[in-house]
């Protein structure tokens, strides 16, 4: 008896059910914060220099805010005018939503790092407990913000417009929103923490043989601020967008393939509510398990999954307790269950690969390591080589994944992988933003002249940190380039049932073949943005590292007393030229997806469609190659900092110095800013379906 | 009444009009080889040194035929079991030829470097001429060997089997061998050339502060085999290839879609034949035209393409006096000779895009050059934006290419313009084999202590065959990509045409569509496959060249007095490391694209099809930016060298330097060995259709 009122009740509650876990998700994260204020922000000189890195960072943002905030508000009035007012509220609610998690994932970083400090004075767990429950805040808040922000304004705009087919449609506006902020905020935060950390380096480490986070290094506030700005509030963007843009995704599939059925709208949002639940569990592993860093890690992400899988049985049979309808065919709850299980096994596979590309206990990075020592050349060819290499085994298991789960379920499987892959991302996330806290707690140690104790435990926590980085960034892309494919294949369905709309035109079968030449085209045109994407990228990094290389370097050539100590160094001005530097030059690569998708209209339905494949082939190539590539010559770096092939200072050290500051933009602005880059030009597309194809 | 009998006589005898216009192609050269011979070769050490050259090229190429016979010997006798003997003759025809062409030019060059050197004593445009009619035979013999075995096997086939579909059938075989063994060769030499070259230039150069080719240094010898064995060798087998497929692809798809017509097949001989004419009149302006070499050598250029334009026009009116039928379209001569001219015109713009790039006059190798003020990293970050950036153009005007020539007639008219587009081979290649040659004349000038005056002589040359070499292999890309589409398009009618044959089994309408997630995991597979080739070919180069770095280093300390002058470097040992090196590495990346294919096809021909499509879209975008991205480094060497930002022996020289080598397997290894790769991918879908889809 109670199971079919549960199954009825899911069907009417689902959505609320899901809600209310992500409700839940915030509550946590409220009590996480309120541990970790509890704990000591350490001496007056740290909480100092916290406060003059959250100042850095708040400035920036709000600048950011603003320069995007124009940009938004063109686009809200277009798609006031062309589509309809509520998907205008809709990108509305999306940008701002973005925002806010980026806010916040800077934020409690500024929080957490001085108490990470604090705590690395007596602990080593609790030092790492500290900075993982400031990362688990920001994924719990940006997992919960997603869940509330999508399941409200499908609910409420139900309600409001009563009709099933133009909340769903109005979603798409939400996605943008989130998506274009977050490519805004990517490449922002990206050039900004890259051009500081390049800069910083290239004078303060290469040319003055200083310590990294020397406060006698003009830059080397900037750098901090950059790591709040980049690595905190980008990532935070990039995943809310992620994660909004995959249940999204999900929902439009389900609905326009499964003859609107409300179950299938329903389940993408139960699976992400469970999965809260999961990250939950597994942050509280992480504070009550005593073992090594990356142990202890790896066991709360595999907990967490371990909870999703078993809650989504039930979740599964209840829901659909007969058999499901996609298309013309006809699967089995547990074959819906499979493609679920299959989003999870990915996120499985995909760490454990880019791990053994970027962690200093295998060959790959031992083989940069190896090649530094004939020089910086050597380290340039090996890193890059690595990149490709690393690109062979996730783009296998993205096809298996994607084969299995349209087996399972046709593309609503593969909607439900991909859904089923992001759910991880609160837990994912704690893993990822625990990086820069501690990078930036190092930070803070050396600045206030805390013990060289202090500064080792932060340096081990910070390598354990930066695989983890590289390793999120490898589930970031490959969901990314799932999820896109999700969308592409919303945009096909779109045009088809707007052709079937408004009567008349249709799309031949076939149309999307290979053989005609304007798919051949729109394949190469596409295939071209993440290179265009990339170049603009890495030029600008390159353009701002070099003037606060020249700011550096007339700073203390200026002021000799700087390098003795007796002046302080005028940080503000290298925090200026960054700022202005990267708002300056996020804009022309962010807006590139939005004119390439506008200019392939042109061209019709087809060839935008083709452009659409072909960003996402190059694309997901171009983001694993590149995040990989970084991360393995960032560890590279490290592996000869722990004594290896001659260790600091010797001239493979300084060849691995330049493949890391190679690396930098690669996997910190250029690499993971294609992850939305691919999905805004996908979403862009199916929005402008009924404004250009009449 | 003559003209309507030369239009009957071309169709009986066009195509051997065309061979004719092939032997009096190799009777110009042979007349030019007569007069580099009449020159003086130099001094008893010039010729020392430049049989030592020779002997370790002759030496190397010999031991690449063996090792490639092995294999090429497998696929003979798997080809005579699972297809028919006539394809494997024509395979054993191709790769024969290949290696042919490969030795035709290692040879020309070696005969002509001590002979420019020796020229260089005299006058600038003696050596100019020398260097530049050493190039042209090789170009000469290449294309008019490429005509000859086509067009011989094509006509004594025809009469021993009695079937024009069953010896063009068994073309594809020759093509197989072509590009088989170039892959191979520049792979190979590519592998072979660069390993020597960056480990000459690490110790040599950045270590040990020696100039280029300084006699003191033990890998230069093996340095210099290189430029012959890489840059001359790989390079005639990989044009012989191209125009040999470009050949029988455009002979192919006329073929399969023009209704077995005969003229579809002279069509292509024709234009190739009347650019030997073109080609012959471009050399004889460099003869007698005194001018600055680039713009003697840009106005060659022109002069060709401009006699190829007049005489295509009668060529296409009395070999298609009517109407011509292209599948189910129909176009007029006009139409042809249209597509004709694109591809002469593409020729020119992609030779104007690559030298924007590639060129020191130009803002892009600036950049790279201002760049390198700020360190090894902003430098390389530089340089990878440029290479990324240096796609676009590009891909658009093949994009307008594609589309145009489409336009004009279908996928013959594709065709047509690839071969129209490859007839300028002879042409081009005299540009670019007249790099390697002065490069090698100033090895030879320096190391016999000629006077400083020759080294300048040649060193200016040198500058001009850098951009000539960057700017031709900008042409082969381009050339191979659309080449590669025509092979696809021909994949795609031999598929249908295979499927008709055996009745049952068919092709849906819109097997290729991209809605089909199998032609999604397709493109992703075929993505990967220039990906993973060139992680391995840098990798086979990073890990040669650290070997010749030891050995050199070795040889240093060993014999300090190598660099006194007393002592003579052991230049044999680095000769067999690099030898040994580059045959053993060149095996796996050479055969990864055969064994994409064989596993791609157990997926079926659907999935295989999108293989290919997948490979040629990431093909092309990486053999562009490499090749472009390389060629800028080299030239912001070259700038910095002229004096500029802080001249030889700066910092951002040294930045320069490492940039350069970082450049040297991008654009002499991976980059250009993706060209045939993408073939041999091509080719053997092709081929393995009959057998592997039943």
């Amino acid at each position: 008896m109670i199971v079919p009122s549960l199954a009825i009740s899911l069907l009417d509650s689902g959505v609320w059910l899901a809600l209310l876990c992500g409700i839940i998700g915030l509550g946590f994260a409220g009590y996480l914060i309120r541990t970790i204020l509890s704990r000591s922000p350490g001496n007056e000189r740290m909480q100092e220099i916290a406060a003059a890195i959250e100042e850095g960072a708040k400035a920036y943002l709000n600048r950011q805010i603003m320069s995007v905030s124009a940009i938004a508000i063109v686009i809200f009035i277009l798609l006031f005018l062309t589509r309809d007012w509520f998907t205008a509220v809709g990108f509305l609610l999306g940008a701002v939503c973005s925002m806010a998690a980026g806010y916040i994932g800077m934020r409690i970083a500024v929080l957490s790092n001085c108490r990470t400090a604090q705590a690395a004075t007596t602990s080593k767990t609790e030092a790492l407990r500290t900075a993982f429950n400031g990362g688990a805040v920001t994924g719990l808040l940006v997992v919960g913000l997603a869940l509330l922000a999508v399941g409200l304004f499908y609910k409420i705009g139900g309600a409001i417009l009563g009709s099933q087919d133009k909340v769903i449609g109005s979603l798409v506006g939400l996605a943008l929103g989130a998506s274009l902020i977050s490519v805004f905020a990517r490449l922002g935060g990206g050039i900004y923490t890259k051009a500081a950390d390049v800069g910083a380096d290239l004078v303060g480490k290469i040319e003055s043989n200083l310590e990294e986070d020397d406060p006698r290094n003009p830059a080397t506030i900037a750098d901090n601020v950059g790591d709040n700005v980049g690595d905190c509030a980008g990532m935070a963007a990039d995943v809310f967008e992620t994660y909004a843009v995959s249940i999204i995704g999900a929902v439009l599939v389900g609905f326009l393939t499964m003859n609107r059925s409300p179950e299938a709208v329903i389940f993408p949002f139960l699976l992400g509510g469970i999965s809260v639940i999961g990250a939950i569990l597994g942050i509280v592993w992480v504070n009550i398990r005593k073992a090594g860093a990356t142990q202890v890690l790896i066991e709360a992400v595999g907990a967490s999954a371990l909870v999703s899988a078993i809650l989504y049985w039930p979740a599964t049979t209840l829901l659909f307790p007969g058999t499901i309808q996609v298309g013309n065919s006809t699967y089995t709850p547990g074959q819906l269950y499979l493609a679920a299980l299959i989003g999870l096994a990915m996120t499985g596979v995909i760490v454990a690969i880019t791990n053994y590309y970027t962690s200093t206990a295998f060959r790959p990075v031992r083989k940069i390591a190896q090649a530094s020592e004939t020089g910086h050349a050597t380290n340039i060819i090996a890193g890059l080589a690595t990149g490709q290499h690393a690109t062979a085994l996730p783009v296998v298991f993205i096809g298996l994944a994607i084969m299995s789960s349209y087996y399972c379920a046709g593309l609503y499987g593969i909607a439900v992988a991909v859904m089923s892959m992001l759910s991880m991302a609160g837990i994912i996330i704690s893993l990822d933003a625990f990086g820069p806290i501690t990078d930036n707690a190092g930070g803070v140690a050396v600045m206030s002249e805390l013990p060289k104790s202090v500064r080792s435990v932060t340096d081990e926590l910070d390598a354990v940190g930066n695989t983890m980085k590289a390793v999120t960034k490898g589930y970031a892309i490959a969901s990314a380039g799932l999820a896109a494919l999700v969308l592409f294949g919303s945009y096909v369905s779109e045009l088809k049932s707007h052709f079937a709309s408004i009567g008349g035109k249709d799309l031949a079968d076939g149309a999307f073949s290979l053989e005609r030449p304007d798919v051949i085209i729109g394949l190469f045109f596409g295939g071209l943005l993440p290179f265009l994407f990339s170049a603009f990228s890495m030029d600008a990094v390159g353009k701002a590292a070099g003037a606060v290389v020249k700011e550096v370097r007339r700073q203390l050539q200026a002021h000799p007393g700087i390098m003795t100590g007796q002046d302080k160094p005028e940080y503000g001005n290298c925090v200026d030229i960054v700022t202005k530097a990267a708002l300056k030059e996020m804009i022309v690569p962010a807006l590139l997806p939005i004119v390439f998708v506008l200019v392939a209209s042109f061209f019709g339905p087809v060839v935008l469609g083709a452009v659409l494949v072909g960003t996402i082939v190059t694309g997901l190539f171009m983001g694993i190659s590149m995040t990989s590539g970084g991360g393995a010559w960032d560890n590279a770096k490290k592996y000869i900092e722990e004594g290896n092939h001659g260790g600091k200072g010797s001239l493979a050290h300084q060849a691995a110095v330049t493949g890391d500051t190679v690396g930098d933009p690669y996997k910190d602005t250029a690499g993971p800013a294609i992850n939305p880059m691919i999905k805004v030009a996908n979403i862009v597309a199916i929005l402008i379906i009924p404004i250009v194809f009449r």
